[in-house]
């Protein structure tokens, strides 16, 4: 189920890349670069990063398919799809859940820290959308206004904590990404979000 | 004699990150960095996701002598290589088609998928040029007016129809090199462009 | 004591990449990023080119506490730490230093050239705070103002100098930090700064 959860969110994270890149007036091969990073940007820098190269999707070229089609779907539906922004943001909150678990699981067959664990997982989760915006010359909106990475941050450690009650496993990978999905969308409701650097300097 | 095409290729990039630099104002080392990075950030990126570890131009200390060239000579003279913009574009567009070629040659020789050797390709001619614009705080011009890197795709396309074709391995050679070449002077005479992103949009 | 010296070294390093962030207005992710590459960015980079994974800081957990003690005394003392400007940029210099030692020894454990050895302490000592200022969506002030990759070259070819003339281990590491530090804040005070890349044009 996993597998295509995975897929889902590579198809989200392409389309919201390319969307971002059609609203910069970018030409065609600037959206389809602009959908790829977005898509695979977190995963590569994981991989280069614990040195799992050739980097996964040299691997598996069906990520190349999904990310064509998302920037297919992108260019053809551009208009409709800012109607669905609500059923994107689900989606897109999917892959993050799933990004962050399966990078939680590669930092441990690496036989890696929990720490570094949980800081690849948020980096393969959160790192597309900060290439993105690099791309676009704009400071990365993660810093800035987001509260996803803190959440994938949040999931680590409770991914954690269960192995450590000796939880199932699947159990685990069940609770975490739900943990991360239902918290994402009720901070989107309530339009949370974190404190900016000078919190204690106001006062 | 791809050899003497490569270093003419990584001269003429170095040199126009350079007068990017120069004309952005940077100091010397700034100006030197962004040769560095223009002439040999490509085929680093590519090095680096495949796992060619130490990257090339680090066993090859000759790049870095030929960049050192270009730097000075950038430096010397950038008030009269203005002028000879047509002259340095024919030499970029050596160096364009040449990269190509050698990368999609590495990536076969690490058994990857034809579509990830294309992709290889590309990110080895185009990437320099990317990171030289990021390092500039600028949108890559890539992504908003270049075809340039639409030819490579076509380019490493026609590298395996001919290698299918049991072509030889000298032919191809030519044979791609001569078409990335031609019509990237032939586009850049017709200016031509991609269309951008929101093609669809417009109906 | 470089150990130690290195530890310095990296919380301070943290410390201003979380001091540009906060002024830049980022959240609280934000900042805690900005420190982690700043400080860790040029060594992730030299361990990344030359194929030493998973890079360092992951088989070393201790630098992720000292980055995040740097971003809590950054975050609680931001109004204090502007008026400790000059001491800072005397730490800001030891890391420097050190940082660009512990690199030229690298690269010769990996039998690179003293040319790329030379590059490669240069990178670590310089790039995080590249990496912060794109980061930040300005041009990196490293490319326009700041002397020190300069020094740390120099720093560079006297070590491989002292080699040749067979001084001893401990005296060249000594030397070579004490160059730099000392030459940076010279620098400092007399307002150094490099050309720009049009001095040649100017005549």
């Amino acid at each position: 189920m996993f597998e295509f959860l995975d897929t889902i969110g590579i198809l989200v994270f392409a389309m919201s890349g390319a969307l971002t890149a059609i609203y910069k007036k970018l030409d065609l091969f600037g959206v389809y670069c602009i959908a790829f990073v977005t898509a695979l940007g977190g995963g590569t820098l994981r991989d280069v990063l614990i040195g799992r190269t050739p980097v996964g999707w040299m691997l598996n070229i069906d990520y190349v398919y999904i990310i064509t089609l998302g920037f297919v779907l992108s260019i053809v539906f551009n208009r409709y799809l800012e109607r669905l922004r609500t059923s994107m943001l689900l989606f897109d909150t999917i892959g993050l859940g799933v990004f962050t678990l399966i990078s939680l699981e590669i930092g441990q067959e690496y036989h890696l820290n929990a720490v570094v664990c949980i800081i690849l997982g948020t980096i393969t989760a959160t790192f597309g959308g900060v290439i993105r915006d690099i791309l676009c010359a704009e400071i990365p909106v993660l810093f800035r206004k987001e509260i996803y990475a803190t959440l994938c941050i949040v999931g680590g450690i409770l991914f954690f904590i269960l192995q450590e009650l000796q939880v199932a496993s699947n159990s685990i990978s069940l609770i975490v990404v739900s943990f991360i999905i239902s918290f994402r969308l009720i901070a989107f409701k309530n339009n949370w979000s974190l404190p900016i650097g000078t919190v204690f300097a106001k006062k």
